[in-house]
C-alpha cells in the first residue's frame, strides 16, 4: 500500500518549513554562548539594532519570565536565558533582519560581556561534592532520581544461585534527523501567532508557547508541515521556536529561523551518555530472581524530557521480563552540556547490559539465551513489577520467529571465529501518560459525493501516521483510499492528540479516528436503512454501495444514504474520543506505579556479525527483526519502520557517538559524526507478528520501535558470539573493540 | 461590538486573493472574444506556446466537454466555448507565463479565426421570429419561462374598482465590488487542487468545479480568502475559476489570474435589464385583488442564476403583500452581451413598478401610501400567495417606525415644489430552497483552557457573518468573544454550508452554530455537573464560569469542567446541523410552491430627495430605513448593511446603468460608470427592528437587504412626490427626468 505522502516527497515536492515564503519575511540569526558555563553580566544590542536592515533585535530581557519544563518539578528552562549561559552554544540573543548576510553582521555588532564561571561535563564531576551546580534548585546537580522498589530484592540477591554485576556506559549520540531545524513565525494583526515547525505534536507545542508568551491557547496556531524525522528529539518546544515568536512580535512581520546542522546538533536535543551498574540474580533454572540497578544519564544543561528519559528504559524492560524483586535508581545530572532528550532508542547501554547479563547467564547454565528468554519473558495477562496488565504479548512470537528465520539454532556458538550471532528482546508501551491529556480525538465528515474528510491531530514525523489513518477511516467506511482526505496536526483546526513521540499514533490515535469512522458509518447506514426500509444491523458498507449482508445485490450508491441524510438534515459526521485505559494517577517519577499504557508491543531482533580483528570495525551482515505490532495496518509501512529502526538502534552500537572536548562539541555535521550510511547497513529480515490487540484498532499497536532497542542488545550478544567479549562500552568503534580484542589476548 | 475582521481590514493588513504569493506562480492572461457572436473556426497557440517564459497555453479543447449550470436544465456553459463565441470580452483561450509581460505578449501571438454571426441585443430582437439563437436548445431565446397562476385573475380584474396598468424599465448595472476578479489556483502533485478567489460559497464553488474538472470532490479545496463584496455576483462559478485550473494542471505550477476592472464588470456578471409591464386591480377601500404581471429580464449570453433572477422579483413581493389572483410570467431572454446573474437588489423596476402602482392607486383613492400599505401588508402566521408561511412578520413596524422618524405624516404632498418624500416595502426570504443542500452543520471545540475553535462552511463577503458566528458561540458558553476562533470557508475542513448568496447567514448557518454551541455547552455542563455533583440544570455558564444558577457563589472554572471531561475521555466537541423546515419539491420554475423559506426578514425605506428642475440631478436627501431583522445579533453590523443597502439600492436608482453600442460595454470602469461616492450619499438613519423570530438564533433573521429593494421604490414615489410624474424609466438620469419634466409640462 503506497503512503499518501510518498509520490510528494519522493518528487521532492514536499514543503518543510525551511521551504515554506510569506510575504515581507525576515531572516532570523541567533547568537550563542561561545563558554559552557558564564553569567551574563551585560548584552549590548545597540549597533546591531542600528544595522540598516535589521528589524528586531532580542535577547532574554524580551520574554515574559516564564521558565519552561514538561513536568511542573522541572520549570528552569527560559528558553533565551537572562542570567547565564549553561553550554557551549546556548541561546544569547537573536536578530531579524531583511536578508541571511545582514542578519549575520548585526550577530557580530552584539556585545555580551560574560563571566565565566567552572563548569561540569561529565556525570563524576557534576556529582562531586561542592561542584559547581548548572541550576541552583538541583542539589548536587541531580535533576531527577526515579527510585523504583519492588518485592525484597536483598533477600532475593541471597537466594540467587548465580550473581552477576557489572557496568555498562554508551556515549551520547545524536539524533540526526535528516531535515534540520527550522521555524516559520508570524504575529498576525489580529494577535494570532501563526507558526511552522517540524513537531511531534502540535497540540503539545501550542501549550508551551501558550506559557512562554503569555498567550491564550486559542490565538496560537501551530500548522502542519511535513516533519523529516523527529525520534524523540521534536517532542517539547524548542528556544528556536520562542526566538522566532519574539521576533515577530517584536517586528511585526513573519520571521524565519533556519538552523545549520551544525545548530541542530548542539542547539535542539542529544541523546544521553549513560552509565548503567546492573547486579542481576538467577536461579540455576534460568529464572531471573533478582535486579539491581543504578544508572545516571547526562542530561546536559536542562531538563527538557528528564523524567522520562530517566525511567523509560527501566519501563520497557519491565514491560519484557518478569522481575519479581527489584530496585531501581535511575539519576539524570545535569552537565554543562547541550540539552539531552528522550530518544527512540531508549536504554542503549542499560538494555543491552541486561541483555548480555541474560546471555551470560544462559551460558553459565548451558541454556540457550533463547530458552531464557522464553523462561522469563512477560506474557499475555500478566502484569509487571510496577503494576501494568499486559493484554496482548507476542513476545513469544517474535522469539521463535526470529530464531528460525535467521538459522539460530545451526549458528548460535558455531560460527567461525570473528563471526557471531546475538538476539535480543524488548517491550514499548504504546502511549505515554499524560492525565487528563492522554487521549485523543477525531472527527470525520463524509460528503454528499461520498468521499470523506478526517480531522485529527494526529501528527507525522515521516512513519506514515497520516496514511495509516487514511487507511483506517477508508476501510472502515467502505471507500477506497483515494476518497479520504487528512486534516491533521494543525492546532487550531484539530483535535486533541498526545503527539507523536508516545508511540501512542496507532493505538491511541488510530482508535480515535475508528471510532470516528464507525460512528460516521452508524450514521450512513441509519440513514440507509429508512431509505431501503430494512433493519440497520442487516446493512454493510463497501466499494461505496451500501447493502444488505444477506443479499448484496440489494444496494444503494453511498451518495444516495449520504443525500437522503442531508435532506433530512442529518449531514454525515462522526466524532470518536478514545483515552487509553490506564492510571491517571501513574506519573515517570513520584508514583511509578500502576498501568502506565493501554498496551504494548513486543520485539526481537537477531544480529549476524563480523569483527576484523586487525582493524576493529565491526560489519552487521545481517538482521532479522520480528516485532508483534498487534495487526500491520499497512505491512509495507510497518517494514519501513522495521528497517529504520535497524539503521537507528542496531548500527548506532557501532557507529555512533560524540566526541567532546569538554563542553565543545567536536563532530556535530555529517562529516565527522558517523551516521549510518546505506553502505554500512546489514541486510534486514523484517517479520511482522500479529497477536490482534482486544483494544487496539482492528488490533494494531505500534509499529517498530523495539527493534532499535532489541538491535542494540542483540549486537551486543553477537559480538559476544563472535570475539568472546563482552565489551560494555559502546560504541563498538573500533579502538573500543580492539582494546577489548586485545585484552582478552592478554588475559589468556 | 467591533467586528473580528475590523483591524486587519482596516489596517490594510487583510489579504485578499490578489495578494497571495506562492512559490513559482506564474501569471495568467485571458484572451477574449472581439465580437459579440461568432462561429470559432480555429485558435492557433502554436507560436503564443514557443514564446519563451509560456508555461501553458489552454483554450476551450482543453476542458472536458462537461457544460455547467446552477440548474439541470440550464446546463449551457462550457466556460471557454469550443464552438463560438456569445458576446465581445467571452473568454476564448489564456496563457500562464512567467510574469505579466509575458503573459500579454502570448495573447497577441494566439491567432483566433472567427466566422462573424447575426447578434441580438435587446430583448425585442431577440424574442423575434427567426432571430439568431444565442444557443441552440433555447428557443426564441427563451432561457427560463416562469409561470405562477393563483386564483382567478382575470375574475378579479372584473371586479376591480381601479385598474391600473403600466411597463416599468430599468437599465443593466454592475454591481461594483471594490474588489476586481483574482483567482490563485495550484494543482499539487499528490492531486489535489488548492483554489482561493472570492466566492460567496465555496462549497458550491467546488462542487462546480468537481463537475468541469473531473476531479472528486475531496480532492478540490477552496480555501478561506477575505472576499471584497459579492451582492450575488460571486455565487456561482466563474470561468476564470476554469481557466486558472486548466492553466495550473497544464503546467504543474501556481498561477495566478487577476483581473482589471474592465474585466470584473464584463467578464464576470452583470446586472439584468429589466422590463416590466404590470397590471393591477383594487377595490374602492384599497385593497388590491389582482395582479398581471409579465417581466422581461435581459439575461447576457448564458444562464448564469437564471431561474433565481427570473423568480425572485416576484417572490420577494408575494412575501409582502396579499396577492389572492395573480398571473406572474417571466421571461429570462438570452442575447450577445455579458452574463448577468442574481443581484443584491432584486426586482428594480419590476417593485418600483409595483410601488407606484400602490401609490397611485392610493392617490385615487384619497389614501395615504403608508395605509394602503398596512392594509395589504402580510402578516405573521398568514401564507403567501405560492404557500410560504410567515412565522414572524415585522413589515408593520417598520412602516410605521419609518414613518414616524422621517415625519413622514407632515411632509408627504406638502413639501415645496421639486421635493418629494415616497416610500417602499418589501420582504425577503432567509435561505434559498435548495433541496438536501439547503441546511448548514457546524462544529465546535473546546480546549483545555476555555477557548473554543467553531468550524462552519459560513461565508464572509464584508457583511460581517465571520464576526456574528463568533459572537452566537461566544454568547452560549458564557466566554469573551476574543476567546473563539472561527474557521470557516475552507472546503476541505469546513462543514456544508447553504453559501452566503441566498441570505441564509443569519438564519440558517448561525443556526448551525448555535446548535453546536448548545451541544457543547450541554456536554460542559455535564461534567461540571459530575464533578460539583449536582443536576446539570441547575448549572448554568458566564465568564468562564460554571455556577449553580441560584447560588453563583457554588462555581467552579470552565477550565476546570473542561479538564474534568477530558480525562474521562469526553474532549468537549459540540456539533449541530441546522436545515430550514422547507419544502424540498419547491422549485423556482418548475414547482413554485410550497414553503420557500424557513423565515423572512421585513424593511421599510423612505426617501426624501430633491430634484433640480434645470439640470435634471435627483438629490438623495435623506433615508429613513427600518429593517425587522428579528434579533440583531450585532447592531453595529446591521446598521453597516444597511447603509450599504442604500448605496446599493438608492443611489443606485439615480445613478446606475450600463451604456451600449450594440455588444460592446461603453462604461466598464469607474470613471465612465457612476458608482454613488460619499458625496451622492444621502443621511441615513437606521431603525432596527425586533419582531424575534421564533428559529432564527437567538430571534435572529437576515440583516438588512430589504432596504437596497424598498429603497429603490421610496425613490421612485418620491420622486413622484416631487415632480407629479410617475417617472417609469431607470436610472432616473438627468437626461430621462428632464425629458419627464418637459413632457408634463408639454401636457398640461
Amino acid at each position: 500500500m503506497v503512503r499518501t505522502d510518498s509520490l510528494a516527497k519522493a518528487t521532492g515536492q514536499a514543503q518543510y518549513t525551511a521551504d515554506l515564503k510569506l510575504p515581507r519575511m525576515l531572516v532570523a540569526k541567533v547568537l550563542r554562548s561561545p563558554l559552557p558555563h558564564a553569567r551574563i553580566l551585560n548584552i549590548d544590542t545597540s549597533k546591531a539594532e542600528r544595522l540598516k536592515g535589521v528589524k528586531a533585535v532580542i535577547t532574554g530581557k524580551d520574554g515574559y519570565e516564564v521558565k519552561w519544563g514538561v513536568f511542573p518539578y522541572t520549570q528552569d528552562h527560559a528558553m533565551i536565558p537572562t542570567d547565564k549561559v549553561r553550554y557551549i552554544g546556548e541561546e544569547v540573543a537573536a536578530v531579524a533582519a531583511v536578508d541571511e548576510e545582514t542578519a549575520m553582521e548585526a550577530l557580530s555588532l552584539i556585545e555580551v560581556e560574560y563571566e565565566e564561571l567552572p563548569a561540569v561535563f561529565t556525570v563524576e564531576e557534576a556529582m562531586r561534592e561542592g561542584a559547581p551546580l548548572v541550576h541552583d534548585q538541583y542539589k548536587n546537580n541531580i535533576n531527577v532520581h526515579v527510585h523504583i522498589d519492588v518485592g525484597d530484592v536483598k533477600k532475593a540477591f541471597k537466594e540467587a544461585d548465580i550473581v552477576l554485576e557489572d557496568t555498562f556506559e554508551a556515549a551520547g549520540e545524536m539524533y540526526g534527523m535528516l531535515e534540520p531545524y527550522a521555524v516559520l513565525a508570524h504575529f498576525t494583526p489580529d494577535g494570532y501567532l501563526d507558526i511552522w515547525m517540524p513537531n511531534a505534536g502540535p497540540h503539545v507545542r501550542a501549550k508551551a508557547l501558550s506559557n512562554l508568551l503569555r498567550l491564550p491557547l486559542n490565538k496560537i496556531r501551530v500548522h502542519h508541515i511535513n516533519s523529516g524525522g523527529a525520534f524523540g528529539g521534536r517532542s517539547e518546544i524548542s528556544p528556536g521556536d520562542f526566538v522566532a515568536s519574539l521576533l515577530t512580535i517584536k517586528s511585526g512581520r513573519p520571521v524565519k529561523l533556519v538552523y545549520t546542522r551544525e545548530e541542530t546538533s548542539i542547539a535542539t536535543r542529544q541523546v544521553h551518555d549513560i552509565k548503567a551498574s546492573i547486579k542481576t540474580g538467577a536461579k540455576k533454572d534460568g529464572t531471573i530472581i533478582a535486579k539491581e540497578f543504578k544508572v545516571y544519564y547526562n542530561g546536559g544543561a536542562y531538563s527538557s524530557t528528564g523524567p522520562i528519559a530517566t525511567s523509560i528504559p527501566f519501563y520497557v524492560y519491565e514491560e519484557t521480563y518478569r522481575l519479581p524483586n527489584l530496585v531501581y535508581d535511575g539519576y539524570r545530572i545535569l552537565t554543562n552540556r547541550p540539552i539531552r532528550g528522550m530518544y527512540r532508542c531508549h536504554g542503549r547501554a542499560f538494555l543491552a547490559g541486561n541483555a548480555m547479563h541474560m546471555d551470560k547467564i544462559a551460558e553459565e547454565l548451558g541454556m540457550d539465551p533463547m530458552d531464557i528468554r522464553l523462561k522469563n519473558g512477560i506474557r499475555t495477562g500478566e502484569v509487571t513489577a510496577t503494576g501494568s496488565k499486559i493484554i496482548s504479548c507476542g513476545l513469544e512470537d517474535t522469539i521463535k520467529a526470529a530464531a528460525k528465520k535467521s538459522g539460530w539454532k545451526k549458528k548460535r556458538g558455531k560460527l567461525p571465529p570473528y563471526r557471531g550471532i546475538g538476539m535480543g528482546s524488548i517491550a514499548i508501551m504504546c502511549g505515554f501518560p499524560m492525565g487528563f491529556r492522554s487521549g485523543s480525538s477525531a472527527y470525520i465528515r463524509v460528503n454528499e459525493d461520498g468521499a470523506a474528510t478526517i480531522v485529527s491531530g494526529v501528527v507525522d514525523n515521516g512513519q506514515g501516521n497520516e496514511s495509516m489513518m487514511v487507511q483506517i477511516a477508508a476501510h472502515t467506511l467502505g471507500i477506497p483510499m483515494e476518497s479520504v482526505n487528512l486534516v491533521c496536526s494543525d492546532t487550531e483546526v484539530t483535535t486533541h492528540d498526545p503527539g507523536a513521540y508516545s508511540q501512542a499514533a496507532a493505538f491511541v490515535t488510530g482508535n480515535a479516528v475508528r471510532l470516528a469512522a464507525e460512528d460516521a458509518r452508524d450514521k450512513i447506514l441509519t440513514a440507509a436503512a429508512e431509505y431501503m426500509k430494512v433493519d440497520k444491523e442487516e446493512l454493510a458498507l463497501k466499494d461505496r454501495m451500501v447493502y444488505v449482508k444477506k443479499d448484496p445485490d440489494k444496494a444503494i450508491k453511498l451518495t444516495r444514504a449520504v443525500r437522503y441524510a442531508m435532506s433530512k438534515g442529518h449531514h454525515i459526521q462522526g466524532y470518536g474520543t478514545y483515552i487509553p485505559k490506564i492510571s491517571f494517577e501513574r506519573e515517570w517519577v513520584k508514583n511509578p506505579y500502576g498501568q502506565m499504557a493501554g498496551t504494548f508491543s513486543y520485539g526481537t531482533s537477531i544480529a549476524e556479525l563480523e569483527v576484523d580483528p586487525e582493524t576493529g570495525i565491526v560489519k552487521l551482515l545481517r538482521m532479522v527483526v520480528a516485532h508483534d505490532c498487534g495487526n500491520p495496518i499497512n505491512p509495507m509501512a510497518v517494514e519501513g519502520q522495521l528497517e529504520g529502526s535497524v539503521a537507528m538502534g542496531g548500527t548506532a552500537t557501532i557507529l555512533e557517538e560524540h566526541v567532546w572536548d569538554g563542553g565543545l562539541q567536536l563532530n556535530s555535521d555529517f562529516l565527522e559524526y558517523k551516521m549510518p550510511l546505506s553502505v554500512d547497513m546489514p541486510d534486514i529480515d523484517p517479520i511482522l507478528i500479529q497477536s490482534m490487540d482486544p483494544e487496539g484498532p482492528y488490533g494494531a499497536k505500534e509499529g517498530g520501535l523495539t527493534i532499535s532497542m532489541s538491535a542494540y542488545k542483540a549486537i551486543a550478544n553477537a559480538f559476544y558470539d563472535a570475539t568472546g567479549v563482552w565489551l560494555k562500552e559502546f560504541p563498538y568503534t573500533p579502538d573500543r573493540v580492539l582494546k577489548a580484542l586485545d585484552a582478552k589476548k592478554a588475559k589468556s
